[in-house]
C-alpha cells in the first residue's frame, strides 16, 4: 500500500510530460561521441541544432536526425571540445524540448537546452567538489535613476565565515542580456569557484548588475513579468547607466566588505558591457586599476551628445595620468566590432595610452566571453 | 552604419531560433480571455496542454488549437481565474516551446512555461513595486552527513541594513523538489515581499534546504552535472534529514541575525517536506512554536527502523507537554495523502494534541501549496 503510494506520487509528476518513452538524451558515448534522442512518430523532418555547428548567416547550423522504427528519431555527432553549449531540437520547423535535459537558458527572448561537456576549460564551467562562492540577488536603491534596481553579487568562499575586506570586480553583461547573463550563461560562478579553489584567481567580490536603465531587473524578474525581452536600445546610448554607476558602488562598498581603493577595484564587461566598462573607467578616471574590455562596443552612435561620452581623448588622458595596472582587450578575428576595437586601439596608441591585447578566434559569442574572464580574472588584484 | 551595426547585434541573437513570425503568446485579451498562438505549418495536430485543465489520470488535460493559412495554430480560452498556471505545447505528440515565452520552470524532470494572471491572488505571486527580500544561494558545512550543501535562503526587505535579530521560517519541499523549488514553483519571495507589504506577514527569515540528503544541490546544481532528476525515494525514509537539522540550524543562526528562542522559529513543508516537518518538530520538540504540514506525508514506510521515526506517540506527547502556538494541518479534498492526514488527526486527537486543521479544495498541487504558504505565513510570530 505504501509502496503504491510512492509510485502513484512518482507517476503524479511524470506524466504531466507527453512523451511515452524515458529516452537518454543527449548521451556522452564512451568513444566521446554523442548522441540526442527524441521520440517523434508522426514528425516528417527533425534536427539538432547546435551553437557549435557551422552557421548558415548568425543563424547556428543543423545536423539531421534520423528515424527508427519506433519513431525515435536520433543522430550521433563526433566528440566536441569541452565547452558549455546550447541546442534545440527543430521538429518540422517547431523547436522542440529534449525531454531527456530538463535544464534550460534563456539568452535574450531565446530558449535553449545546456550539453556541458567536461575535461579541459570544461572543467572550469562545471560545479566540482571545490569550495562554493554565495551568489545573491539583491536590489539596491539607485536616485540618480530613481529606481530600486536587482543585481547579482558573487562573494567567495570564505567571505561570510572571515573577516577581511575584498577586492571587487564589477561585471557588466552585453544588449542582450540582464543581471543574471554571467552566472547562467557565462557561468562566472562556476569559473571564479575553481580558478580561486586552483590559486589562479585571487578571492574577490563579484558585483552583475543589470545594464538597461529602462528595466529594473531581468524579464520574469520585475514588475513588469514575464514578458518577452527585445533588444531595448533606446536606453543603451542615454549615458544613465554611466552616470548612476557611483550609486551602485556606494552600494556595494556599504553592504559588503570591500577594499575601497583603485588597486582593489576591476571593471569588465562584454560587448555593450565592455563599452559601459570603457566609460566608466573614463568618465571616473582614477577608479579602477584594471579594466577588461570583451568584445566591446566602442562608440555611440553618430550625433550622441551625452556628457558621458563626450571629450574622449581627455578622460583617456586623465585617465592614463593617474595610472593603472591593467587595460585589457579582447575580440575574436571574426567579431563583428573588430574594425571598431581597432580603430579604438589606434587611438590608445595615438594618446599612448598603455594596453594589452588579446585576439582569439571566433566571434561575438559566449564562448569567447568565458575564455576571455578566464584569462582575465588571474591577472586582478596582484 | 552604426545603425546597422545595432540591426546586425539584434540579428545575431533573433535568428538563433527557427520561427520565422514573431507571435505574441500567450496573449490575455481585452475580455480576460488567453489566446495561445504556435507557427507550425508542417504539423498535422497541435494541442495546448496546461496545469488547469481537467485531467485525464494524473496528466493535464489539453485544448486543440487550429491552424490558420499562415501554418500558425492557435486556440482562445476563456478566462482563468488569477494563479500561476504552467502550460506547454504538444505537437504531433512532442513537446514544443512557446516561442513567444522565454520562461520556463522545471518540476522534478519536466520543463513547463509559465503564465501568470494577476489580480486577486495572482497579485500575491506578481513582482510588485515593493521593497523586496535578498535571494541568497550559498553552502553550508553538513558534518552529520559529511557533505556540503546548498540552501536557499530569503532575507526580509531591511534585513542587510538593520541590526535587529529575525525570526526565521524552515521552509521544506517535496520528494520531486530542491533548494529552488519554493522559490522557483512556489513564488514564495514574491508571497513574502507581498505579505510582508501588507503588513500581513512580518519580517522573517526563511531557509530552504534541498531535502534529498543524497544530493548536496539540485540538479544542475551540484557536481552532478545537468542530468535528469527522478524521484530519489532511497534516501527519503533513512533519517539522515530529520538527524542532520541541527547543523542546518547551527549553520543559520550562526550566519543570520536570528532570534534562537522557540517563539521566532517555525517549520513548515509540503509532501515530503510536510513529512520532514512532522518529523523533526517531534524530534526536537521544544524547537519550534509553529509547525505547518502541507499535504503532508506521514509515515514512513512499514518496517522503517530509523529512530528518527520510532516512538511517534511519546514524541508529541513531550511536544505537546512543551507547549507550541500553532500546529497547522492543510491538505485537499482530493488528495491521495488525504486518509493518511485524516488518520494522522485521529491520533493527534487521541493524545489529546492541539492542532489546527484546513481543508481545502483540490489536490496533491503547486496551486495548494501556495494558498498554504499564504495562509500560514500571517500566524506565524504573533
Amino acid at each position: 500500500m505504501r509502496v503504491l503510494k510512492i509510485l502513484l506520487l512518482f507517476t503524479l509528476f511524470s506524466l504531466h510530460a507527453q512523451p511515452t518513452k524515458d529516452l537518454v538524451s543527449p548521451e556522452v558515448l564512451p568513444d566521446g561521441r554523442i548522441t540526442f534522442r527524441l521520440e517523434a512518430p508522426k514528425a516528417q523532418q527533425v534536427a539538432l541544432r547546435g551553437d557549435w555547428l557551422p552557421r548558415d548567416e548568425w543563424r547556428w547550423g543543423t545536423v539531421a536526425m534520423t528515424k527508427d522504427s519506433d519513431g525515435v528519431w536520433s543522430c550521433t555527432i563526433p566528440p566536441l571540445q569541452p565547452e558549455f553549449y546550447w541546442y534545440t531540437f527543430v521538429v518540422d520547423g517547431t523547436l522542440a524540448q529534449d525531454p531527456g535535459n530538463p535544464h534550460m537558458l534563456r539568452d535574450v527572448g531565446n530558449l535553449f537546452q545546456p550539453l556541458l561537456i567536461t575535461g579541459g576549460k570544461g572543467d572550469l564551467y562545471a560545479i566540482k567538489d571545490v569550495p562554493h562562492g554565495t551568489v545573491t540577488k539583491t536590489w539596491f536603491d539607485c536616485p540618480t535613476l530613481k529606481m530600486t534596481r536587482r543585481v547579482t553579487v558573487y562573494t567567495p568562499p570564505g567571505y561570510e565565515t572571515g573577516k577581511g575586506d575584498y577586492p571587487v570586480l564589477y561585471l557588466f553583461h552585453g544588449m542582450g542580456g540582464d543581471e543574471d547573463a554571467w552566472s547562467d550563461l557565462g557561468r562566472a560562478t562556476q569559473i571564479l569557484d575553481n580558478l580561486i579553489a586552483q590559486g589562479k584567481a585571487k578571492p574577490m567580490i563579484v558585483v552583475m548588475p543589470n545594464g538597461h536603465t529602462s528595466n529594473t531587473a531581468a524579464p520574469g524578474a520585475s514588475s513588469k513579468g514575464f514578458y518577452k525581452p527585445i533588444f531595448e536600445t533606446p536606453d543603451v546610448w542615454t549615458g544613465d547607466f554611466e552616470r548612476a554607476f557611483p550609486d551602485l558602488k556606494q552600494f556595494i562598498e556599504s553592504r559588503y566588505r570591500c577594499k575601497k581603493d583603485k588597486a582593489n577595484r576591476a571593471v569588465a564587461g562584454l560587448s555593450m558591457g565592455g563599452f559601459h566598462s570603457l566609460w566608466i573607467s573614463a568618465n571616473f578616471p582614477n577608479t579602477f586599476d584594471y579594466v577588461g574590455l570583451f568584445s566591446a562596443a566602442i562608440l555611440p552612435p553618430d550625433g550622441n551628445h551625452a556628457k558621458e561620452y563626450d571629450n574622449l581623448d581627455q578622460k583617456l588622458s586623465a585617465q592614463k595620468k593617474n595610472g593603472f595596472k591593467k587595460y585589457w582587450i579582447a575580440i575574436g578575428k571574426d567579431d563583428f566590432l573588430y574594425k571598431d576595437d581597432a580603430a579604438y586601439r589606434q587611438r590608445l596608441d595615438k594618446l599612448g595610452f598603455p594596453y594589452d591585447y588579446h585576439e582569439s578566434a571566433g566571434d561575438h559569442s559566449w564562448n569567447n566571453w568565458r575564455d576571455y574572464l578566464t584569462a582575465f580574472l588571474p591577472m586582478l588584484f596582484r
